[in-house]
């Protein structure tokens, strides 16, 4: 293999200053056995039954396989797309199966949209900090990204207000705003229902699109069910839903709720990119979703994040400095920790996988160079006794970096 | 649900022009039961043992749910590549796992190194007739596609050479060959050894990048093997190679075999496509093609489709007007049919569908309006009852516009 790139001259310019981070190079030493990993945002699939799934998957194989192993159409499976229904009138969404497009997981609903929306140069807001792969996704199509401040309450609308009044004064005119109203990744925070409201009226006022992520909606540690933005506003919120942390990540099933002219367009990108969803895991997905109680594997999922959530929290009170914030999440996979501001997380982060743990340093969820002295820790894949351990670890070296910085300065 | 567009004006420029085209909307109607379809591209999935996949499936999520039902990472499985390997050993192409990147099926392959290389304005020479599929995969980054014609013989190198030769002189620099040398969708020929030859010479003095996609070389009807391009010339060549004709479409598993620049670039967009390719479907693949005898499969799809493609040339022979000319296909699952010039098979396809039978009209295959007396007939779906049926349809019909066109001209 060549060291020289014999096809450097012909990247696309979206392509030329493509190149893998730092973090992706640390992380890979992090998958050593002996770093606890508080990194990934990987459910833990071990609640699963895996010998239900097999038998659902033999089930469908056999009865359905000259349906499951053959192409599909590009909006997906209409009978997944009715089980996903049901999933989300239990969020109290209202939506027919014919006003869904199925996707490879929330990730391609981000990057269909993106390629629908966004050209080069487009103003989008989104929460700071915001989701790292929607940052990707969108990146790819050259927007300026905008991020509006949170607290423990999530989005705040008087920040968002001054933000869309200063983008109105300087003449950029926002294409939509990028959110994720529960339990936020990586703020782990949620918005209640007046923040809804409030967020929905500047969106009208600014005539402005929404697109609402909902990944973690159903895994509230207090079992509340927050109204979505898409059902007080329909005509106004594209909303994307996934499979990945209520049932599998492996399944790679997410899906878009969008007006029918935007649905058609995205069925035309989605057979561009892969053609159709596999049948094949459409229609395990359909057969679990029919036939298991999968309320009661969400609600599994939702108990054992929120007792490791509790252990990582009482850890952070005892192991960290006094002047580290973190917002006690609602739900979810995520903790999201302010450190000093002497701290630089990216810069601490190949100390923290030497002393044998690691995080994701805040940086990734801005693309504004924001949350150097943040950063994302996560709960729902290691156990306990690991996430208890990985904190002390972390602690003891931000103790350690604090006592450096006071010796030498910054 | 609103008649006006509520997102209108918020399309970004790419998308702007793009709607259903009026061929899909009369597929919605060939898909009813009385209508013999020729137009699609299924393979004939009956060949498979359905318990047989099943049963795989089944061991597969029991003894590896934690891997199977979790995400992976963005090259793809490594068992799975390790598999792909064997499989492209067959075709002569000397590969290892690491060189290869999973994808959701060909198409995937073609969005990804279309958004990695293509500039709007770019020009991109591809075989006209060409495949649909990466006609609009380019189509979406804006390229300028021109055709070199083929014969039946496949590319004729010496139009490649004429076709490069005036673009030179008109300064307009082509990056790349897209090209299927096996069985060509929709042409149904493939590329001897000599002028795949030539046309790698050509790429080399034109310091041309070739995209070689490559789904069918294994549907040989006289099982003969052509050596790939990637292996007379690897730092020029990125090779694309699918499951969906010799396994599964349902599986939605392809790949690309390309020098290790591109490749991580490749990875790195496939994330923020989708994430990862999806564990399960990989998992019971990496488990078939290690545990089954799928080259029996393969010879088994082979053989059916030699078959059905005897039936549809013979009856062509006798049902269609002399003037109509087709090469005999040399595997795959396509036949290409050139009417007489009075014929536009466009305009006909509505009147094909009313007398029961469906095509593809050659215009599809096409990015600059040519095709328009060519069809593509597919033979690997229908069984050759109904292929014959539909093709006796199809010449009474073409007869018809003939007698009509005679009496009326054009």
């Amino acid at each position: 293999m060549s060291v020289l790139d014999p096809h450097l001259a012909r990247y696309a310019a979206r392509a030329k200053g493509m190149t893998a981070s730092e973090i992706r190079a640390l992380f890979a030493v992090a998958s050593r056995p002996e770093v606890v990993s508080l990194a990934g945002g990987m459910p833990d699939v071990s609640v699963l039954d895996y010998d239900q799934v097999a038998a659902v998957a033999a089930e469908v194989m056999a009865s359905q396989g000259d349906v499951a192993l053959q192409y599909g159409g590009g909006q997906g499976s209409p009978e997944l797309r009715e089980q996903l229904c049901t999933v989300m009138r239990t969020e109290h969404v209202s939506a027919r199966p014919d006003d869904l497009v199925v996707t490879a997981g929330g990730q391609q609903a981000l990057d269909l949209l993106a390629r629908l929306f966004i050209d080069a140069g487009d103003v989008i807001v989104a929460e700071g900090p915001s989701y790292v792969g929607a940052l990707s996704a969108f990146g790819q199509y050259e927007p300026h990204i905008v991020h509006v401040p949170m607290d423990e309450g999530g989005l705040i609308p008087e920040a968002l207000a001054e933000t869309l009044d200063r983008l109105r004064d300087e003449g950029r005119t926002p294409k939509m705003l990028y959110t994720i109203p529960n339990h936020q990744n990586p703020a782990g925070v949620s918005l209640d229902l007046e923040r809804r409201q409030a967020i929905l009226r500047l969106a009208e006022d600014h005539d402005l699109m929404v697109i609402e992520d909902n990944p973690y909606g159903m895994l509230d540690f207090k079992h509340e069910t927050r109204t979505p933005l898409v059902t007080l506003a329909p005509e106004r919120v594209i909303y994307i839903g996934t499979l990945s942390k209520i049932f599998s990540p492996g399944m790679r099933v997410g899906w878009v709720l969008a007006p029918r002219s935007v649905r058609d367009r995205l069925v035309l990108l989605k057979e561009a990119s892969d053609l159709c969803q596999s049948n094949v895991t459409q229609a395990i997905a359909e057969a679990w979703l029919r036939t298991q109680p999968w309320m009661d594997q969400v609600r599994a999922f939702t108990e054992l994040y929120r007792e490791r959530c509790d252990v990582m929290l009482a850890e952070i009170e005892t192991a960290f400095p006094a002047e580290a914030a973190v917002a006690a999440p609602t739900g979810g996979l995520f903790a999201w920790v302010s450190l000093p501001p002497a701290i630089d997380t990216g810069a601490m982060l190949p100390r923290a996988i030497n002393a044998r743990v690691a995080y994701v340093p805040g940086r990734a969820f801005f693309a504004d160079g924001g949350g150097t002295q943040q950063m994302r820790l996560n709960f729902s894949y290691a156990d306990s006794t690991k996430i208890a351990e990985g904190i002390r670890r972390l602690g003891k070296l931000i103790g350690e970096e604090l006592t450096l910085l006071e010796a030498f300065g910054r």
